[in-house]
């Protein structure tokens, strides 16, 4: 099995085995077939059957992940096989398996910034071959054939057939849901899978699947101008690279936290002025004074307070769920800020391909700890308890 | 007394009480100045004490009005004693005396839209004489010194000093609050009142004093274009203003309504379609199709759905407020409309001078019917009800 470092398909054998493939008109290219079918035998010739998977899985809505063997589609014509390498832990991950924002089947594996290298390939697979590294964001489906989709904007499509990648019905499964990356494989089809390029490591390029691109997309729709102020709060997982990304724009960055220990880290992103906000009214000296805002604060909290700082007229991006999914607005507090709000959700597939070139060439890398698939329920809580530096990443050979 | 067709003060005898307090060094000059001292004794030359006012007065938060008998603080040197001849019904009224935004001090007279008949100004006024025609709308003080004061945005004030209308802590009112316009006189500085042109009635200018400046201010900060399509969700008091202001600059209007039986007048007001929305899923024929939307609606609803029809990277003007003045967005849906959603208050001081002036010179006229003070708790479940046709007007002759 090609390993992390190497961008080309194995061996001789390997090369053999393809051309023998290719050959006898199969419709399935695969790394390593023999050891991945859990149906089919793949010694009969007919590589359809469904993927053996192992990964962490919730089994109910206590926030408690344990380890679960289970099966994934077979490859399809357009879809690709990834072997895992890397899984990193967002905040959303939490939300979501405890059931914050609605329902869930359980179980459930979560996992949506994935990083590893190709393993297999479907016959009208083009993008990617054996050997290629792959990271895959929230997305693996959508209808392709909308306004939205056919412009790259997969995330709103407009017959609401976005599928995420994981807890989303998805009839070829066979556990009836998309199962996200903490595992040690996927099945995706080829267009929503990303290309990492060589000059940036797969645990570095894992975040920018999520809070990379869900950082990058607002921040480059705001449009502002080198030297423009432009405020994060919240500098957690998106928090550290939204302020990375907006530094790497030439912005002047204001970082509002209510971590007083993340101050230094903040400052060497580049942050020209970090604010603890340990009462509401440090807030103050900033009112109206900031061109754009960007929060990721996942809860509910005083947005009206946080929203004086942007002059009047400006923009205020709200990126972080709460509980519920629900925020809310004092309208009278609001109306008196003159600010515009809007919500951002992820990007495109294009657009999160932009960003993870971008940071590749930026070398702008999100900071991280990897860890072992046994860390994964302690990291849990440490993300929750806001003491995550910045994003933990999951070795997935460990599970 | 001046009626409201006079633009002068009355006659010889007025003139010649005008010239002997002027002489006498008179702080201030009065129409009928005997008539309305509650405590001094005009006789003394001591024109200094506070005035009877008459009005109706919610004494509990149970949303019925009654006659109460109160008085206001003196005229100061920058004060103009209105003599109230309309004055409307807003939805906010029924919001605030019911304690629907937050507790409320009892007796309290509602009433933010208000026209009269200037009946005595203080020694330094000069913005009006006595007989001139003025109103009122939802503010009565502010710091006047702060950027946003000074810029004609008193509703913004910095300092947060801004007194509305009723139900505000005031110093100088003998009852510890200011008190509305459901009543037959009123005491305000100068500088928040209105001049109402000669070439509109007194009680069609009435609801432009709120209705007219709040559903003005956002339309001309919004700057469309002639043929923009325009959405107006909401039609009551307020958004059959805004249909006609809209129209009049020009838009495309589609207006949103519940109320199947408004639709000929609000295609009278010159919308170009008008939208009975009986059910959510009437909306999406017009998904991304709109420039702008305003939306009237003082109440939680499905604004996620309402904002789709909005084009992305458009905007979205909430101008009802809810009970608890708090509007909760879902997060993740409203992400997917790409729209931006504000907030609008009223308006300044200039603002509100301008929309009179402007629908004055446009013939633009609220459609009201005018009402007996005694029809004022009928009208009021009317209101809540959606049964108005479109302002309720009262004759404060009749309280």
């Amino acid at each position: 099995m090609c390993d992390k470092h190497s961008n080309n398909p194995g061996d001789a054998s390997m090369r053999k085995f393809i051309q023998q493939t290719a050959l006898a008109g199969a419709g399935l290219i695969m790394a390593n077939p023999l050891s991945l079918f859990a149906g089919e035998n793949a010694a009969n010739g007919a590589f359809v059957g469904n993927i053996k998977s192992r990964g962490y899985a919730a089994k109910d809505a206590s926030g408690i992940l344990s380890l679960w063997e289970f099966e994934r589609r077979p490859v399809g014509d357009n879809d690709i096989l990834i072997e895992i390498k890397f899984a990193s832990i967002c905040h959303s991950d939490i939300h979501q398996l405890k059931g914050d924002w609605g329902k869930q089947q359980y179980p459930q594996v979560p996992g949506h910034e994935i990083a590893g290298i190709v393993a297999a390939v479907g016959r009208n697979v083009t993008k990617f071959k054996i050997g290629d590294r792959a990271g895959i964001g929230c997305m693996v489906s959508s209808c392709m054939k909308c306004e939205s989709c056919k412009h790259g904007e997969e995330q709103n499509c407009e017959n609401n057939a976005t599928v995420y990648t994981y807890g989303n019905p998805e009839s070829g499964s066979p556990t009836g849901i998309t199962q996200g990356g903490y595992a040690n494989n996927i099945v995706v089809n080829e267009h929503f899978a990303i290309r990492i390029p060589e000059n940036i490591s797969l645990e570095e390029a894992a975040p920018l699947m999520c809070a990379g691109v869900t950082t990058y997309s607002p921040l480059m729709r705001a449009n502002f101008n080198r030297g423009d102020k432009v405020g994060i709060a919240g500098i957690g997982g998106l928090g550290h690279m939204a302020v990375k990304l907006a530094v790497s724009k030439g912005a002047d960055v204001y970082a509002f936290t209510t971590s007083p220990d993340k101050v230094n880290d903040i400052k060497g992103f580049g942050a020209k002025e970090v604010i603890v906000v340990d009462d509401i009214a440090k807030l103050k000296p900033y009112r109206h004074k900031l061109d754009y805002m960007v929060s990721t604060i996942p809860a509910q909290y005083d947005i009206e307070s946080y929203a004086t700082v942007v002059k009047r007229g400006g923009f205020y991006t709200q990126l972080g769920m709460p509980v519920g999914q629900q925020l809310s607005l004092n309208v009278f507090a609001f109306a008196r800020t003159g600010v515009n709000y809007n919500n951002s959700l992820i990007g495109g597939i294009p657009e999160t391909q932009e960003v993870v070139n971008y940071c590749a060439d930026k070398k702008i890398a999100p900071k991280i700890e990897v860890i072992k698939a046994s860390q994964i329920n302690d990291s849990w809580a440490k993300v929750a308890n806001k003491q995550a530096r910045y994003r933990y990443v999951i070795d997935t050979a460990t599970i």
